[in-house]
C-alpha cells in the first residue's frame, strides 16, 4: 500500500487523471493520424479526419433524436462502417450501445429491446422486416428505428424510416463527445447467445474495453498500420473489441459484408488485410476454397481463432498457405479473448506438425490486461498443474464484465469468490497452459467416467471426411450415458458410420468411442456455435 | 456519462477491477514465460522463473529490515540486475521506490534522503563513500545502508554493511507480493535533476506507469520477446519505465555497468539486443566508434532518443550502420516519453536523406497513454497549427506525476488549468507535429527578437567539426542579449571562432548568429544534461 507519509496535494486532478475509454484512441488517431485510411467499404474509404467527423455528426444526432447519456441505442447491422460507427458514436453521445445479432428470430429480439429498453434502433435494410415485427410486438416504448441501407449489396432505402444519411445530416461533425468522467460508466450491453433460455444482458465499462484492446495489441504482436478484416462480427463481443483497438494503431478496418471465401481473399489480395478473428469454420472456408475464390498474396495473415480447437488438418494446410492461427478463448463476459495459446518462439518452433498442432489446440495462457486465469476446483482451490486434473476456468482481470443488466443474482453467481466463473472445464498442463475438456455441462458420464466431448470431437476432426462434429451424451440402460456422434462432412464425402466409429477407437479408448455417429447438417445458434443442446435431444431419440 | 437507467449489482468486484500497476506485469511473465530469459548480467542470467523468485525474496527481505508500506526505500545503483530488481521488489513490499543518480555530489544525496526520508538505501559499492558521507552528513534519521556490490567489475564488498546477497537470503522466494489495492498509491519517488536551486521530487503512480508502458509497446512497434539494453540510467524516469514494461512482452533486460561504445556493439552482436534508448551522445558514442569497437550484426536496432533533436549527420550515418532512431520527448514528471515523433509509414519514405532528418527533428505527437498533448498561449488557448507561432507545451493524460512530494504550491502551479505545464516552447506544424524551440528560460531576446538557441544549435551540429554544442544569451548594451555559442569540438578538430559563425551566418538571419563561439568541454549535470546556467555566467564574464 504505497501512500507516502505525506501525500499532501497529490490528488487525481483534471492534469493527471483521465477515464480509460477507447473513444480516447480515435480521437487521438485523427490528432495524430488525420489522413490515413482508417475505414474501407467497397469502393467507399474514410480517413481518419472523416471518421471522425462522421462519427461526430453521429453522436449530435442522437442527442438530436433525444438519445441521452445512459440510454441504450441498439444496432442490427453486418460488419458495414455504421456498425463500426456506433460503437463511437453511441457511446459519445454518453449512450450505451447494445449490437443486437442480426440472425435472431423477431421474438429474442423483441425481448432484447424489451429487457435493454433501447431508445433507438439502428437497423440494416436487409433486417428491417424481422426489427419491425420485433418492434410491433413491445408492450414497452418501441424505439426509434433509423434505417441503414447498403444499396451497393443490393438493400436500396424502402422509404420507411429515418435513414442512417439523414441522420448524420442532423449532426455537426464538431459536436463534442461526451467522454465518461468515470471509466466504470458503461459501454456496451451485450446480449448473451443463449444455448438455453432467454440471453442474459452483459455490461462492459469503458475501462475494461480500453484494456482489452491494449493487451490484444501485445497478444496478437501488432505493430502501427494494422489492416483488419470484420469477420466475427461487431454484434458478437464487439468483434472481440478490435475496431475500438485499431485507431490506437492508426490501422485501418476493412469491412465485409458477406463473409465468404472469395471475400476473404480479395480482402487479403485487394485491401493488403493482414489480421482477422474467426471461428475454426472460417479456417475450413479459406481452405477448402475452390481455386477461382483464391487470389495470390506475399504478406502474412494473422488469425485469431476461437470457440474451438483449430483441427491439426486444417492446421497444417493453412499455414502452408501464407497464415498464422493462434487459438485464443473468452467469453461475452469477458469482452471476447481473455487467454491465448502464446507461441514461444524459439523454443517451439522446430517441433514437427502434429507436435505444433497439438500445443495450437491448447487454450493458453492470461492476456496481459487479466490478472490471474486459472483452473479450480468446485472449493476455488488450484488444481495441479498435471494435465490431467479437471476443474473450472475462473479468471479475475479487469475485462471482466459489471455483470449481468438487471439480474444481480446471476451477477453475484457468477462473480462470486474474487473470480468470474466460466462454466468451461478445463486441465492446467506442467507449463501453465490451460486446455479445456468441455463445457461443464457438456461433459459426458459414462459407466462412472468422465468423457470429454471435445475430445472425441478433436478425434473425429483427424478423419479426412470430416468438416465439423458435435458429441453429446446419449442415455443408454447400461452406461449411464454413452458418447453420440453428430457429423458434418465435406463436400462429396459419404459418411460410413462403422468406419467412423473405428477411426475414434483407433486413436482413443473404448469407453470414449461414440457408440453412434449421424452424419447431418449440425443446427447452430445465431453465433454460429453449435446447439448440443437439440442434438441432446436428437440422441435420446435415436 | 454511460450510467444504465439500472445499475443495481454492477458494481466493482475482485473479479472485475483490479488496480493498474507493473507488478502485474511481472507476476503474470513468471506464470506465462517461466523459462524464458528475463534479465542478463554478464555471465548471471535470470529466468522469468528467477526473476520473481529473487524479487519476491527481495521484498520479503525489505519487511524483515523494518520497511512497512508506504515507506521510501532509495537506490544508488547503476543499471545492473539489483536495480531492476528493486524496480519490483520495493513496491511489492508496499514502498516507494527512490532511485538516486549516481553521479550527484554527497550533499545533494543528502537533501534527497532527508526530503524523501528514505528508510533504507541499496548502494552499489563504487558509490558507497560518496553515500556514506552524505548519510553521515543528515540531521533526520539515517537510513539503513544495503551494499551491493559488483565483483566481476572490480567491486567486490567491503565488508562494512548488510550485502545484497545476504539480504536476499532474509526473504523467501514465496513471499507474498503486497499488490496495490488503490492504483493512485505511490509507486516512485524521482528527483529532477535541478539545473538552478534544489531537486523536486516527483512523484509516480502504479497507474500512469501501467499506462506508460502499454503505450509504449505501441510507440516503440515492439512485439514479444524483445530484449533491451538498458542504457538511459534507471534512476533517470526508471529508463522511461522500460523495464516495468519488459515483462508484459517475455522480453530480455540485458544490464550494463559502463555505456561504452564497446559494450554497446557487444551487447548487440552477443545478445541480441534490439531496444535502447539514449540521448545522442549515445548516437555519436556508435557512429564514431573505433573499428576494434564495432561488431557485425544482422538486425536492425531501434533507438528511442530524448534530450534533443538527433543531428542529420548523426542520422544519417547511425541508419547507414542497420539502427533505426526514433525522437521522443518527455519529462521526469511525465514517467519519461510522452510524445514520438511517430513514422508516417509509405507516405514519408521516399523523401531524401534532408528531409527525413529535418521530420525526425520534431518531437512529435502525443503516444496513445496520454490524452491531449498541445502547445498553448499563456492564456491556454491552443496556438495555430502553422509551424512558427510559439507556445508552451502542455500535455493531459494517465502518465502526468502526481505531483511534487512536500511541495503542494509548486504541484498546484504546474498542474494548474488542467494541463501540465512544461516549460518547453514550442511550434505546431500544420500535420500537427510539434518541436521544441527551447526552455522558455532559454530563449535569447535580441533587439526584442526571440531567438531560439535550439535553432542555433541546431545550425552549428551540421558543421563537420562540431561534435556537441550550447547556446545561451550574453548581456549586450546594445541588443539587450545577443547568441554566445559554446562547442565541443570532434577529436582531431581545431576551433576557428570567425569560421563557424560564418558558417551559421550563411545559414541563419544575422540577429541569429553568435557574436561569440568559444571551444570547451561542456559542462554538464549528472543526467548529462548541460548546464546552460554555467555558460550563461561564463558568458556574462566575457
Amino acid at each position: 500500500m504505497g501512500w507516502l507519509n505525506d501525500e499532501t496535494g497529490l490528488d487525481r486532478v483534471a492534469a493527471n487523471h483521465v477515464a480509460l475509454t477507447p473513444l480516447s484512441h480515435l480521437n487521438r488517431a485523427a490528432a495524430v493520424f488525420p489522413d490515413r485510411e482508417a475505414l474501407v467499404y467497397g469502393e467507399r474509404r474514410w480517413s481518419y479526419r472523416d471518421y471522425h467527423a462522421d462519427v461526430s455528426r453521429f453522436a449530435g444526432a442522437l442527442a438530436a433524436l433525444g438519445v441521452a447519456p445512459g440510454d441504450v441505442v441498439a444496432t442490427v447491422i453486418p460488419n458495414l462502417p455504421a456498425q463500426a460507427m456506433a460503437h463511437f458514436a453511441v457511446p459519445a453521445a454518453g449512450a450505451v450501445l447494445n449490437t443486437i445479432n442480426t440472425r435472431l428470430e423477431p421474438d429474442t429480439v423483441s425481448f432484447i429491446l424489451a429487457h435493454g429498453g433501447a431508445k433507438v434502433v439502428l437497423v440494416d435494410t436487409q433486417f428491417l422486416p424481422m426489427v419491425e415485427q420485433a418492434v410491433a410486438a413491445l408492450d414497452t416504448p418501441a424505439p426509434r428505428i433509423v434505417e441503414v441501407p447498403d444499396p451497393q449489396a443490393g438493400y436500396p432505402e424502402t422509404g420507411r424510416h429515418l435513414t442512417f444519411d439523414a441522420l448524420l445530416a442532423m449532426g455537426a461533425a464538431d459536436t463534442p463527445w461526451i467522454m465518461p468522467t468515470d471509466e466504470w460508466e458503461s459501454l456496451a450491453l451485450n446480449y448473451t447467445s443463449g444455448t438455453t433460455g432467454r440471453p442474459k444482458g452483459v455490461v462492459c465499462h469503458h475501462r475494461g474495453s480500453y484494456l482489452m484492446t491494449m493487451g490484444t495489441v501485445v497478444s496478437w504482436r501488432m505493430t502501427l498500420y494494422p489492416r483488419l478484416l470484420t469477420i466475427v462480427p461487431l454484434f458478437h463481443c464487439n468483434s472481440w473489441n478490435h475496431v475500438w483497438m485499431i485507431p490506437v494503431l492508426g490501422g485501418c478496418v476493412v469491412c465485409c459484408r458477406d463473409i465468404t471465401a472469395k471475400a476473404i481473399y480479395d480482402a487479403i489480395a485487394d485491401e493488403q488485410v493482414g489480421f482477422f478473428g474467426g471461428a475454426p469454420i472460417v479456417l475450413n472456408m479459406i481452405v477448402n476454397a475452390r481455386p477461382e475464390e483464391r487470389r495470390a498474396f506475399d504478406h502474412k495473415i494473422e488469425i485469431f481463432t476461437a470457440g474451438a480447437p483449430p483441427a491439426a488438418v486444417t492446421l497444417g494446410k493453412i499455414e502452408e498457405l501464407g497464415f498464422n492461427v493462434t487459438h485464443v478463448y473468452g467469453l461475452t463476459e469477458t469482452y471476447g479473448h481473455v487467454t491465448e495459446c502464446t507461441w514461444n518462439d524459439g523454443v517451439w518452433d522446430g517441433l514437427d506438425h502434429d507436435a505444433r498442432a497439438t500445443l495450437k489446440a491448447r487454450q493458453g495462457v492470461a492476456m496481459p490486461m487479466m490478472e490471474h486465469i486459472t483452473v479450480m476446483d468446485e472449493n476455488m482451490v488450484e488444481t495441479p498443474a498435471d494435465g490431467t486434473t479437471q476443474g473450472e476456468i475462473m479468471m479475475r482481470g479487469n475485462s471482466v464484465m459489471k455483470g449481468y443488466y438487471r439480474n444481480p443474482e446471476a451477477t453475484r453467481e457468477a462473480l462470486r469468490g474474487g473470480y468470474f466463473h466460466s462454466g468451461d472445464l478445463a486441465v492446467r498442463h506442467p507449463d501453465g497452459y490451460l486446455q479445456i475438456v468441455d463445457r461443464a455441462k457438456d461433459i459426458i458420464i459414462s459407466g462412472g467416467e468422465n468423457v470429454s466431448s471435445v475430445e472425441i470431437e478433436g478425434a473425429l476432426m483427424h478423419h479426412p471426411d470430416v468438416s465439423l462434429c458435435a458429441v453429446v451424451a446419449k442415455p443408454d440402460d447400461k452406461w449411464g450415458e454413452v458418447p453420440c456422434a453428430f457429423v458434418e462432412l465435406k463436400p462429396g464425402a459419404t459418411g460410413d458410420e462403422a468406419a467412423m466409429i473405428a477411426f475414434v477407437k483407433s486413436r482413443l479408448a473404448g469407453f470414449k468411442t461414440p457408440k453412434r455417429v449421424i452424419f447431418i447438417e449440425l443446427p447452430k445458434t445465431s453465433t454460429g456455435k453449435i446447439q448440443k443442446f437439440a442434438l441432446r435431444e436428437t440422441a435420446k431419440a435415436l
